[in-house]
């Protein structure tokens, strides 16, 4: 098997995000996709060592904050590699609040969900979210997962899929 | 709710093909993501009316050909278009068989998954495929949705979720 294969897949960079007993908290995500048209559901893949999935699965609601080219890069490395367990992530990146939920301002749209069904693995939950509101916040290109790792140099978390020790 | 939103998530182009009864069939789709790592799983999501579907179901295992930048555009349109109920659309488009499965042999890279779980919706049905194989087939950039809509200018099959009336 040749594990490069993978990462032919292609991704965009989002954080996806929620409350934690009133706290914003959030991570980052490569992996959200629609999965049906009317109503809307989209799919999300949280492992389970990140905070945001206790709290997704608490609270039953998420929102998918859209990352843009021209986004901070500094948000991935916030929403990435910290936990919200110990630190308050939405402290450094400002964030707004669209349908009830706390949003990442400089994303250049948004999703928000609420959690209709989910499937557990090994490491990951994938939740499956009703559609509740979204919007395009800015002009701008979505930023890809090969874009961030291209052109911003970026790395992946342990905690993702696409992890490469 | 400004739908245009969901055009901000990142796919790639795919054909996810099995067999039906000794004869390989496909669709294509945009929506496959990993989901972890060790061991490797994948999910798909395939639309109910999709004949793919139903020999997904029966078989127990599937293929993801990961299409590139310079596959023929022809086998989105074959795979995209037409039913597998109805025509043996391999018969247009050259395969391979990996790991026990039909694979296009013009895609930059193949994975192959027998399933282990599924998560059912309204219209579609999102596969959890165990990775039994994988290789990259050709040095190609893979096509990402974003490039078939606007360097190729392809449209939607009626049965992604992604498809605008």
């Amino acid at each position: 098997m040749n594990k490069s294969a993978f990462h032919q897949l292609s991704y965009g960079v989002y954080v996806i995000s929620t409350w934690d007993k009133g706290r914003a908290t959030g991570c980052t995500a490569n992996s959200a996709m629609q999965i049906t048209s009317s109503p809307a559901t989209i799919a999300v893949s949280i492992n389970h060592d990140n905070y945001t999935n206790q709290c997704i699965q608490d609270t039953g609601k998420f929102a998918i904050s859209i990352l843009g080219e021209h986004s901070s890069p500094g948000i991935i490395g916030t929403f990435g590699f910290k936990s919200g367990k110990d630190c308050n992530k939405f402290d450094e990146v400002e964030h707004t609040v669209k349908g009830y939920l706390p949003v990442v301002s400089d994303a250049c749209a948004y999703i928000t969900c609420e959690v209709v069904d989910k499937m557990e693995t090994s490491t990951h939950t994938v939740f499956l979210g009703r559609v509740l509101d979204a919007d395009i916040l800015k002009k701008d290109a979505p930023m890809t997962y090969s874009y961030y790792h291209n052109v911003i140099k970026g790395r992946s978390p342990k905690n993702a899929p696409t992890y490469i020790e």
